[in-house]
C-alpha cells in the first residue's frame, strides 16, 4: 500500500459509507415493496449488498485494501498487510463511514436521521452464526489473497450474498456494521443492547479464521521477510 | 478512441436505445407478472438492466467509451477522454437514442408508442437520491478506469442492480434516461415536469464525483500530457 | 475450429439438448412452485437459462463455437467462421438436440414425452419482440467477438437473462429453440402453428444485425483473406 | 496438487462442511420467509448454494481441487488427477464434513442437531434428475478443465443455480450431500430411505460423463504420460 495514510483513511470510511447506505436502503426499499413477504425484501437486501460490495472492493481496493470492516483490518494488522498503529484509525473510520452511511439511507427515505433499532437479534443461534459467518468471511479474504487475488471482488459480493441467507443472523459479519445497523429502526437494524455480544462472536469467528489460516495457507512473503 | 465520430455517435445511440428498452420494457413486464408485488417487479427491472448494461459495455465500449450516459460523457470531457466539441453530439445521441429505445420498448409491448408518464417522482429525498446515485455511479466509473479497466463492464451492471434498491428513486442517475422516461406512461415513467429537478440533482452529484476524484485517483497520463 | 466435424456436431446437439432442459425444465419447476405469480417462474426460468448458457458456452465454445442456434451459425457461415455446407448439418443437430432437450425435461418431470402446445404466441408485438431479441443477441455475438472473446460466455448468459423480461415474447431468438417448444404443452411451449412467423422474425433480426455489423465492426481476418 | 495429503483433506472436509451448511442454512431460512411460496424460497436456496460454491471453489481449489464430492473425486481418479488409494479418505472427508455442515446449520437455526429427514423423494423421474444433474456436472468439470480451468469456480455455481430448477429433484448431484440432507428434517432434506437410489443414479450419470468425455476433450498430458 503505497496510497499516503490519508488517502487510505477517505477510501476506508466512504466506502463502508457507501456498503452501509446500500445495507439499509435496500433493506427499506425492499421492506416497503415486498407485500409482507420478508423473502422477498431479504432477497433484494442481499443481492444489492453483494452487488455494491463488489464494486466498492473494485474501486477501493487498490487504495485501502478495501477492508470496510474492523475483523478485516485486524486479520490483516495480524498478517502484517496493515501496522498495527494503522489499526485504530483504520476502525475508527470505518465505524464513522458506516454511521454516515446509515444517516444517509435514512435522508434518502425521507426518515428521520437519528434512529435506535427496537429489532432485537439475541440468543446463542444468533451468536454462533455470527460467528460462522465471520469465520467464513475471513477464510474468503485470506483464500482468495493466496490463490486468486484478482477474484477478491467477486467472492467477497457472493459469500455476503450467501451469507444473508445461510446464517440465522444474516450476517452481520463487522462489528463497524453491527455497530451502525443499531442507529437503524429498518429492516436491517439491531437493538443496541444486543450489540456487544454480536461483535464478541464476530471476534471468536475472526480468531479460529486467523488460527486456522497459518495451517492451510503458506506463510506470506511479507510475514516470512519481517521474520 | 480511434473509431470516427460517426460510428461512435451510433454506438452510443444504439446501445442508449437498446439500455432503455430494457429498462422500460422489462418494468412492463415486471408489473404486468408480479401480481402486485411491486417489489418482484423492480427485482426484475434491477435485474434485467443490470445485465443488460454488462452486455452493451462489453461489445460498445471500445468503439464509443460505452458512455450512454450525459453525466458520464461530462465527466469523461472533464478529464479530457472526450473532446469538448464531441460532448453536444454525445448528448444528442444519447437523448435521441434513450427516446427511440422507449418507443421500442412499447412497440413491443403492444402499447401507444408516444405517450406521457403520470408517475410524480419529486421531493427532496427523491432529489438527494438522484444526487448519491449519479455521485456513486461516476465514483465507480473513475475507479474502475483507475484501477480495473476491464472490470468496469460487470462492475456498472453491479452498480445499476444495487442502485434500483438502495434510492428512494431507483436511481435514474442518466439525464437522457430520465428525459425518456417522460415518455412512457408504465412502470419505469417519471412525470414530465419531475425531470429538470431529477436532473439537477444528477448533475449535482456529478461535481461531487469530478471534485473527489482529483482526490483520490492520481491523474491520468493523459490529464499529464495535456498540460 | 480443428476439432473433426462429427464431434462438433456432437457438441451441437449435446450443448442445445442441455440449454433446452434448462429452458422448458426449470419453466415447469417455476409455474409449479410460484403459486400463480408469473414474474417468480419468470425470473427463475430467465436466471436458470441464462446461467446454463455460461456453462454451456464456456465448455462447448472450443469445441463447436456453441453456436445452439440456426440464426448464430446462419450469421458466422456470413462471416465464414463456418462453412457454407456445414451449415445444414449445424442446424440439423440443434434442432434434434433441442427436441431431444425438450424430452428429456419431461422425463425429469414425469410428464407424457411427446406433447404438443397449447400456448398462443403471436400478433405483431410478439414478432417485433423476436426481431428485436435476435437483432440483440447477435450484435452481443458480435461485438463480443470483435472486442472481448473471452468475455462471450458471460455477455450471452446476462442478455439472454435480460431479455426473457425486455421483450412481449419473453425472447425465444433461435430457430431450434423455437421448433423445441413447440413440442412442450408447460411453461415456455409455444402453439405449432404459431412457430414460422417466429422463426422468420428471428431471421428479419438477423438480417438487419448482420448489415449493421459491418458497419460497426471492422471486417474480421478471415474476412480479409478471403477475398 | 504439491499440497500434503492432510492439508487435502482438511480443505475438502471444510469446503464441504461450509457448502451444507450452506444447502441446509438458506433452505430453512427461505421456508421460514417465503410464506408458502416454495418458489421463492427455492430461488433464495439456488442462489445461495451457488454463489457459496463459486466461493469455495476459489478458495480451496488450489489446495484440494475443491471436490467436495464423491462423483468428481471418483472421475479425477479415472483422469489420473487424484491417486486410487486417496480417493477413499476424499470421500469419508466429504461425507463427515458434510454431516458437520448439517449439523452447523442446525445450531445457527436453533434446531435439534440430530434429526432424520422425512421428506420423500423418489421415483423413476426422481432418478432420472439425478442421473442429468451429475452427467451435467461432470460435464461441466470435465469441460472447464479442458478449455476454461479458471473459470471453473464460477462455471460450477453457475451450474448448480441453473440445475436447482431444470431437474424434478433439485438436483443433489452429490452422495455425500445426499447422505448428509438425510439428517435434516428441513426444507432440503430427503427420507433416509430415498438415499440409496439417489446415490445409485448420480453413479450413473458419472459413468455416462466419463464415457462422452474420453471422446469429446482430447487426453489429458497426465493420461497420455502415464500409459
Amino acid at each position: 500500500m503505497s496510497a499516503p495514510l490519508y488517502r487510505r483513511l477517505i477510501a476506508e470510511g466512504l466506502g463502508t459509507a457507501m456498503l452501509l447506505a446500500t445495507v439499509i436502503g435496500s433493506g427499506i426499499m425492499g421492506a416497503r415493496l415486498a407485500n409482507g413477504t420478508v423473502g422477498l425484501a431479504l432477497l433484494a437486501n442481499a443481492i444489492a449488498t453483494g452487488a455494491m460490495l463488489v464494486v466498492l472492493i473494485l474501486i477501493f481496493g487498490p487504495l485501502s485494501g478495501a477492508h470496510f470492516n474492523p475483523i478485516v483490518s485486524l486479520a490483516e494488522a495480524f498478517r502484517r498487510n496493515l501496522q498495527w498503529k494503522e489499526l485504530g484509525p483504520f476502525v475508527i473510520v470505518q465505524v464513522a463511514g458506516a454511521i454516515a452511511g446509515v444517516w444517509t439511507a435514512h435522508l434518502m427515505f425521507d426518515l428521520s436521521v437519528f434512529e435506535l433499532s427496537n429489532t432485537f437479534r439475541t440468543g446463542p443461534s444468533q451468536w454462533f452464526s455470527e460467528a460462522v459467518a465471520s469465520f467464513g468471511l475471513l477464510l474468503t479474504v485470506f483464500g482468495c489473497m493466496a490463490n486468486a487475488p484478482k477474484a477478491t471482488p467477486y467472492a467477497m459480493g457472493l459469500y455476503i450474498t450467501a451469507a444473508y441467507w445461510f446464517t440465522a443472523s444474516t450476517s452481520f459479519a463487522n462489528p463497524a456494521v453491527t455497530i451502525a445497523r443499531a442507529f437503524s429502526d429498518t429492516f436491517a437494524g439491531i437493538a443496541p443492547q444486543n450489540v456487544a455480544a454480536f461483535v464478541a462472536a464476530q471476534i471468536a469467528g475472526t480468531i479460529a479464521a486467523i488460527m486456522l489460516r497459518r495451517w492451510l495457507w503458506p506463510l506470506s512473503r511479507r510475514e516470512i521477510s519481517s521474520r
